[in-house]
């Protein structure tokens, strides 16, 4: 066949859609074997030809990619299939292409394959989410002194932080299942575009494929990329979100800071630097998150164009399946690094007692006890502060005279009695206090914790069931078919 | 201040902030609004100070930015406030700081705008939807030949075709709903970033903004930056669907096709050439998606980075509510050429008569009728048409006596009955035949048009309502805080 | 090892690494073969440890990169080497690590491939630019109407179309040329990244790997990544402009237009419509060209990162080559496409006479010949051709009497004499008319499309010297290499 | 003229374009100027015209955007222009449409604005790179680890860190440069697109605009987009250089590692925290590399689209000054960073020494005395490092003893005398050891700075000598306007 084609057609066409074939290989088996189920049903194969064309199938059904003989001098991967089967079965094969062009068989291959790949994308966020969780639980009250800037700002909890990064993950899980439910929509019975007259119920093909719902409109259902482009940009959101977390572990895993080491099998060895520990699972989501990206951008791009042009969909058959298996394999690996992550809780509340970040709760004690506005406080605190540091105290040594002395300077009078300072000063004292809700008290961390797993939980034993699902109606297409050779 | 800061800095930072400050402007009246009444209410504020503070913030209220005195040369926007305010009441000005950090202000802020953008956006996408589908309904039985790569498909209608482009539009708005119940959700209380035991009950501060839920975990309620990059993606998607059919129109709209002709008001002349009438409203649609996609990228890309740096949230605050704006604009756009699209229903039917988008058909009918396998059919027909072409004839000119030669030709041979071919040729009788679910058979596109119309009124009307409740929300509040004074 | 590496550490780590291992085998055999006999050069490997090491790297350098035994179960590319090596000759593999770590080896080994995948890019950017040329001479004469929003603006001819694209290919390569200089430049010779005092003379190691220059700054050698952005972006850039012309001869192609045919060996047929002869190639080319925005811009997601992480890098092994190799093929498919394309000079001729693209020169010669301003000469001439096209007539019907009446309507009097309107209105004296500088007049095009051949030629011939320098270089490095065993 | 325009089409195009008006003002002032002239030149205006259009030109050219009286409802910019002309005086200035259309009068004003854009850009990368330069000479010998994974590497010099930050940037400068060569063109006298016959010599009107070049191809001149899109790619990259350091200085300012401190300009107070000094321009640097590297993908994106489509050139007038205004914003604020910045010397070098950079010079020093290869060199350091560091011990303490031990637990013999281990795990002695080309070395590091700013003065001095030949053009444009009235 490639003879008629031109090589570069080839080298830029089919060979760039053949590298695909193993992604979408499954995928069309089972469409093969719906579509040939239904022209049997509705009478459109000659009986004569049906054992022939099980043989085949089934024959395509056992046979790895890898070994089917996908080959880019044959066309794509559709062409290549014909003429395997052809050469098999001779002119039979033909009975296939009724009803259905390359199109639909490919559509639902590809769909067949995401929503498995979401589902491990999900089900990957969710141990996450958990192992975040958890992590966040085990350390409700170890104080770490939060940072904007990478500045000491407050005191807070390594609990508190670690919480912060699990929100965000089960609300891209919740776009990643609402991207779920519409991958996993039939677009079979199309035909060309419009419907087939041939092929009958779409719920009918919908359900022997296992989808939970048909996409209503034919012609939508063809050619929508809206769907795809929404799930990369959320998986790429999944992975910006990790980043953030390994960014900050990064800095953290520094002999500087020292805040946190990563476990032995997240890091690998300089080949040059014999004393080298580097957190190489961190580098690694941060660069998939770089790449995923450029992945999310890839898709808008290609979604530019007027409608029905096929190339928005030829490269969403790999775009689509990489990106998302990208983003789950980064996703395992947090997993991982936070569940397995040491912290050293006594050099975290070190740095922590080695600043000023009690500074904002001082001020705001002293506007309430010493009816100061809290700029005048502030100021005052401001001034005290820095004397301290320039003497090389630190925050826990600030006293009443210091306060005093401090407003005078700021040209204020500081009368009332301020109370025990040492405790306004306690940045444990300073954490329970932030017993609202979301806070960084101990118990509340615990109880976000708490409702963290919960939601993970559910959000894990539903896609499980979900898969559990499409294997059921696969393996009953499979018996089925099986039946009419 | 300025003499304090560099130039440059005033220059790269002040500057690029205090740009966004007419975005901000309401919503950072409204958050203050809200923080001294609870203030207030907590008794946190003197007495003596109150009506000094209502009237401050009440005059800000009253002002337009433009005429707020927004000045780099103060700093950002909020240091631009603080110094109004301090010039009017001095340091009482400084009781508006407490338990509250100029972050938590801003943020604020920027939901309130942005969730009344996301409103806007919403029923912009829902008048499209609304126009689309009427639009669609009107032609369900006008003739069209369905196109992929811009060849010649299968017979179908404008009406089928245009209801395509509403069904991706409504699933957008399904996702931008997600997003704005996302957004609308109340950071307030969060303290420096771990709760603040001055502002007490979070559920009562959400409340009187009009907030429908509080984000639970404090430092996620200040960090997060996941839900504005998925609307901005989804934007950038909504105004992807809407490029895709401006691109369908403008080639339709080429004196070649002559398909459809803009409405004069959505065109525009040449300067130089008398005879041109552009179809402005399509290349501006182009354009913004093309300028919206780079938005959504570079949101994914400010969120590249560590936890706690401001930049993300700081360029947030001009990005998310200008590419909202743009993505608006753009919608509403669309939904006005579509309503006034005026469609030349003979020109796009003699198009289809002229061509072969009958072969399909015809080959799934000798399959039928012949008992020919779909590739033997297909092949007799493409023999036909290839001849029936070079005789310049048209799909409708075929006989029974030119597929009995192409199948010789082909080495088969064509015994059967074939029927009425002027049948099976007619193109509104394909198009009839397609009345399975989502085809084009016209009761099923008027049933579907139907259906859209519904779910696209539901999602106006509720956007509506919840822009509704903003409001009186925002003017109970004002009340309130007039009260105080 | 991967015993002391978690399973998801595999998964996201070595195994993203190693799939990038063909791309840098090539390489590493060859910077491996140089840096053994600098250090043989050097004396620091004792003589003993010699023939075993030359052994193992012939051996490596023999071996194709799909036998060596990749396999992250080892870890990443370079760690499957030592083991391989470690394998072969025991502690005498260790000798290799002397003086350069890892990172330098791989740096080298990309730098090794980008610059044949540049010069193959740019070979390919010559071919379109020569195929686009010649063409554009072929069809200096070929009239057409240019359009802007798709809509016919003035006479023209599709070789002053074409060559437009021709100039925008030459200067992509003027960039990648640059990219290509940037490339071809040695780090060798870095150490850890501060140089190394081992390995000596760094531009003794960069003439033995056929480096134009050496790297000045050792740590900027080997973190830089602007070069690998700058390319990739000039890659996407180039691939913009060949989606250009594919789209508007996509077009082109429809039944509507017919101005253009590809080679039959430029499409595919549908596999359900027999009818169909799909353009493939140019939404292969399309697809392409979204593909290469989403790597662009993946590359400066990457490229946000503090210094020395080694994501940037280690992502860009993999991307760098891909994404110039995609765009290799897209060229090469362009240019195919543009040197076999068929053009119907016929179709095209008459669409422009359909048409009233003269109506700028009517109205200049209006201006010019009866004294009116050229917005009041506009004027006249609009409204003649509005009436004329309601009448069904073409812009070569346009009389005097039409611009009398016109004028009239418009509030004005034309007295002059207009001399021969048929002259004035033929299309092909339009053209000629437009002999300044770069303009449409035959002469004038093909004048131009000589020196872009020229140009084109120059750039081929360049990347082969180039290419050939390196093959010599590589194949004195081995020589001398074997002769030390 | 709104009334005949959509209200959307008013919202979504004119008020979109307008907004560019300040952009462009100048530039098209300048063109119209040029246009005027010519047309004087060439006898195309009637005398009788010439004061009136001299006048408005005048007028406009002495009128500031702000008050010029752009208005969307007038139409886009160049219709708000002619709007203004007619008023002032009639007809007559329907003469300045002759043989060019507004596209070329904007195409003109973009490049006379961007040209200049450019050249600022340029000075203040050249600025950066100046600043960066000298601090890096005077940092010489200030001792640092280099860190990769931000994990301690080797013993260099803060000096030789920063150079590395200085060589990207005079990278991008030759590519701005590149950039501002393609820009500094003249697209005037393409008429509609294929030249005009009325403006004659295209190089006299690039003379009278100052244009070092006449862009050959007239169409190429109206529509090509790729060199915009190539230099917002330039800017972005800048940006992410930039970028880079921001983030590693960020890190550096931590109160965990006080290696840097920003000076006092450069940063900003926390409005809760008054003990916190944040390093604000690092933030923003950060958020503008993000911004950019979206602005970069968007060129991209518009550029995807069939040839003519004023899309992409319309949304480049906005885009392409805003996002070079904001990369010259960027680059001039961290060359004031750099300038300023505070390096802790002493906290750099007992950082240093804290650790056990010195280990693979210790390596290396075994692998040279006592004849082991490098791997078991290596694996006897890495025994002694974890035994030191677990007795909290440091680099510079290890002894002979240590490795010999070592050597016996890895089953090797130390036999060799090994020399004078201190100076061997000296720091400063292995910076001085880098004295191969690009190395660490202090001479080094003050040869390749002295370089670096002699490549920056001398590329601030060419933008510096084309801005002032940009004036000299358009004063002496001026000149001969006035002297026509």
């Amino acid at each position: 066949m490639s003879g008629r084609y031109a090589e570069e057609l080839v080298d830029a066409g089919f060979a760039v859609e053949v590298a695909d074939a193993p992604l979408l290989h499954d995928g069309l088996n089972v469409a093969d074997l719906a579509h040939l189920l239904v022209l049997v049903e509705r009478g459109v194969v000659p009986s004569r030809a049906v054992p022939g064309l099980v043989a085949v199938l089934t024959d395509a059904d056992r046979t790895p990619a890898a070994e089917f003989g996908y080959d880019p001098r044959h066309g794509e991967v559709y062409n290549c299939r014909e003429k395997r089967f052809a050469a098999a079965i001779g002119r039979d094969a033909g009975w296939l292409h009724a009803g259905r062009p390359r199109r639909e068989a490919v559509r639902i291959a590809l769909r067949l394959r995401v929503r498995r790949d979401l589902c491990d994308l999900i089900e990957a966020a969710a141990a996450f989410a958990l192992a975040g969780a958890r992590t966040a639980a085990a350390h409700a009250e170890t104080l770490m002194v939060d940072q904007t800037y990478l500045q000491h700002a407050q005191p807070s909890t390594f609990g508190h932080y670690l919480l912060g990064m699990v929100h965000p993950a089960l609300r891209e899980i919740e776009r990643l299942t609402a991207d779920l439910d519409g991958v996993d929509r039939s677009p079979a019975g199309a035909g060309g575009v419009n419907g087939s007259p041939l092929t009958g119920d779409r719920a009918h093909i919908a359900e022997l494929l296992g989808f939970a719902e048909v996409i209503e409109h034919t012609r939508d259902a063809m050619w929508a990329s809206d769907g795809y482009t929404a799930l990369v940009g959320h998986a790429a959101g999944l992975a910006t979100t990790l980043d953030r977390l390994a960014e900050d572990l990064e800095i953290w895993s520094s002999a500087e800071f020292g805040w946190v080491h990563l476990a032995l099998e997240h890091t690998r060895t300089s080949i040059l630097m014999p004393q080298k520990r580097n957190p190489y699972a961190l580098t690694m989501v941060r660069g998939e998150a770089g790449v995923l990206i450029g992945r999310a951008t890839g898709m808008l791009a290609l979604a530019k164009s007027p409608s029905a042009r096929s190339d928005n969909m030829i490269f969403s058959y790999g775009e689509v399946p990489r990106s998302v298996d990208l983003a789950t394999r980064a996703t395992r690996l947090m997993a991982g690094v936070v569940a397995e992550l040491e912290v050293d809780a006594a050099a975290m509340e070190a740095a922590l007692r080695g600043g000023f970040s009690q500074a904002a709760d001082l001020a705001e004690h002293l506007m309430v006890t010493a009816g100061l506005d809290y700029r005048s406080a502030y100021d005052v605190v401001g001034i005290a502060v820095r004397r301290a540091a320039g003497a090389g105290l630190t925050g826990a040594d600030l006293t009443r005279e210091d306060l005093e002395s401090a407003a005078a300077e700021a040209g204020l009078e500081l009368t009332a009695t301020l109370g025990d300072l040492a405790e306004v000063l306690d940045p444990a004292r300073i954490v329970r206090s932030r017993d609202s809700r979301g806070g960084a008290a101990p118990d509340e961390v615990r109880r976000m914790a708490a409702a963290c797993c919960s939601v993970a939980e559910k959000a894990r034993d539903a896609v499980r069931a979900r898969r559990a699902g499409f294997d059921t109606a696969e393996a009953e297409l499979r018996r089925r078919v099986a039946a009419l050779g």
